[in-house]
């Protein structure tokens, strides 16, 4: 058994986890595994912070560089979660032979092709389990699990902070803003949640599931990304009566035209096994060729969970270099670019929440136009009490296209009797 | 890229998925994977069943031997479902050099001491994906993928069959033997379907997973094992009353004084994971000290999910035969036999059924007895259609010792007014 020496770089919630999971689980990891690891160095520009754990102060340094430096550093941990200078630090840390474990799922969705290149250019690899699905090994089972299989869709809630205020608004019955602010004094949700409500953190995980599961690189700026913004608690309670659950998906199908990727609020049948991952859990649904249907839920970000995946990615890391095999072959082709479906050829059924002036013939204007776009009703529902004599009308369509919803959700908002824009979901069948 | 010759012995149903992937995957699988799999010659008794594939006869062969003699086959998959003749085959195969594939739980369960011993003495390995939960790639998840914890519980839907037949006593009110009859006609239950039934085939790969989690040697003696034959629709209509599912659960947890292992039908809260896993899926639920709860549902059995862990164990074999690296550490310590747990201390709430003759006194006679075994009962039900006379008492007690509700239930089977044996089942909580 040897030892692998480890430099950390940032220092914040993950970072103590790992620290925490290497001193308490050390000999139980190395007994299991044959591989010993050790922290060799830790570096972060804000040493004072207090954060529940203590560490020698002559292994803490405010420079990157004293770990990239350091010959007897062979794996060095990225949890800055910077974009440009986290960029930088894997770049050289490849470039000085070492492997890299990181859970900075935004830079490799951005700058995956970049540095997965420049990692093999070192004859080095990336670690990124920990990038999406916090403590479920989502990424091994991708890439290895798996690999026996043509996987056909992946289906995923996969950001928590959204899940967790879907899943309040649909218990509760409270407000979007009432929810996001319990998740961010739970500690759920950042100050700034942009990121996640946006939908723009799903979709830097889709990218990393996607790539791997079809085998080529997907472009970020290909995803069609959509945010919760928009729910009411009045849509919770309408779909719900419809049968559905309101989830924050991460899509991404196989198709005879491309691949179909795309993050945005949906409408899932309360019997999918993904209806029922509330809170904070995330689950990847995947659909293989052999293996067909499976789920794998777990929590999907937290000190614990997330610190799990990246002392994962080094116990690999580790048993590669003990075996000198530096760059074992990985299922992320990024050199393929894979071929796209258009988004407005998608094909969906949809929920129409129209807010319109409660008058007699508004329906059949609303219908008429939906008609002409070759989309037909399967549902309406017009009740609700009367704000200012607006009522919102509920309208389930159908199979349609996706450039015909949206053409016809756009004249439909222009007539004069709807009064604010209406909202479009999406069902997954 | 190298090829990686493969040696088949038995050409069943998860042969032929065998067979059927590297037909249809083989340039997907060397294209993700760097290893290229191919079938160099295939044993099995019986050439001349219908199969629904062709094979060229020149690779067919009666004789096992025929493969384990062929110095350029380096990979032998056993799929013979037999014991001794099992354990000969595998242990021959490694003794000429060569790395082992199985599905075989069963031999795993029984002889895996001496197999994994045999393994190690030649250097090499015995790959046991397709042993537990199908298509679900747990052993990996459980040797890799949560590699960072100390796993406390691991709670599991691991018999198909089983769990097939619950659901549809669940679903349609339907009799147990009615159930097994359909699952027989739909190919979900074998003709004997005593394994499944009784418990031993999830008693089975318990063994492989609670050794694998615990890191240590259960012994399948060791383990508590009990059938779903008494569970009638009554049954399952006052639990599900109660607010629960009765689930075969496979249980392993890591308690104070020892390893808790045991199959037995289970009463499982409606809103936990594991509650909704019908049909023939499996799940496997794991709780670690960082990775916190995680589930992983798959369909547990048939050629394609079972053929999916064979084909990514030979993709994993393939690997290492390419870096040279025959013996690659496990987590699998055969040599550490595992405390167990008493059965008798384990504590669990209780849900029993007692058929009695409707008459008063009853009741305080049964509640006289529970007492003086100092267990509690949390409620009654007494109800029912009467049957000659007789109706079931249907108690739930409170936390109680295995050993202490053994006794009581056997007195109170004694009991004039008791007519046929009380069935007893356990709660997880």
């Amino acid at each position: 058994m040897r030892r692998i020496n480890i430099g950390l770089i940032g220092w914040g919630t993950v970072g103590t986890g790992v620290i925490k999971i290497l001193r308490s689980n050390a000999a139980h990891i190395s007994r299991r595994t044959g591989v010993s690891l050790r922290i060799r160095r830790v570096a972060d520009l804000d040493l004072k912070r207090v954060r529940g754990i203590k560490i020698p102060p002559s292994i803490l340094t405010r420079k990157a560089s004293q770990i990239i430096e350091d010959p007897e550093i062979q794996v060095v941990v990225e949890l800055t979660g910077g974009l440009e200078s986290a960029q930088e630090l894997i770049i050289e840390s490849l470039r000085k032979g070492k492997q890299v474990v990181t859970a900075n799922k935004a830079l490799l969705a951005r700058k995956g092709k970049i540095l997965f290149r420049e990692a093999r250019k070192n004859n080095r690899r990336i670690f990124f389990e920990a990038s999406v699905g916090g403590g479920i090994p989502i990424i091994k089972i991708l890439q290895e699990g798996l690999a026996a299989n043509k996987i056909s869709s992946v289906l995923g809630i996969i950001n928590g902070t959204t899940n967790y205020i879907l899943s309040r608004m649909t218990e509760d019955r409270i407000s979007l803003e009432m929810a996001l602010q319990e998740a961010q004094i739970n500690g759920y949700a950042e100050k700034d949640p942009t990121l996640d409500l946006s939908g723009v953190d799903s979709a830097h995980k889709l990218v990393l599931l996607a790539s791997l599961a079809f085998g080529g690189w997907i472009d970020l700026k290909k995803v069609y990304v959509e945010g919760i913004n928009e729910i009411t608690d009045e849509d919770i309670e309408y779909t719900g009566g419809l049968g559905y659950t309101i989830k924050l998906l991460a899509i991404a199908k196989q198709t005879a035209s491309g691949v179909d990727a795309r993050v945005h609020p949906t409408l899932v049948n309360r019997h999918h096994l993904l209806a029922s991952v509330d809170g904070v859990f995330n689950a990847i649904y995947l659909e293989g060729d052999y293996s067909d249907r499976q789920i794998f839920q777990g929590k999907g970000a937290g000190e614990g969970p997330t610190a799990s995946a990246i002392v994962a990615d080094l116990i690999e890391a580790g048993k590669e270099i003990l075996t000198g095999n530096l760059n074992g072959p990985g299922s992320l082709l990024i050199d393929d670019d894979l071929k796209m479906a258009s988004m407005g050829e998608v094909e969906c059924r949809h929920y129409i929440r129209i807010p319109a002036v409660d008058r007699p013939g508004v329906l059949a204007q609303i219908a008429s136009i939906l008609g002409s776009f070759n989309i037909s009703i399967a549902s309406v529902i017009q009740r609700g009490q009367r704000r200012r004599g607006v009522v919102p009308i509920i309208l389930m369509t159908h199979l349609a296209k996706e450039k015909a919803l949206k053409k016809a959700v756009a004249r439909i908002s222009r007539l004069p009797m709807v009064k604010g824009r209406p909202l479009r979901l999406r069902v997954e069948d």
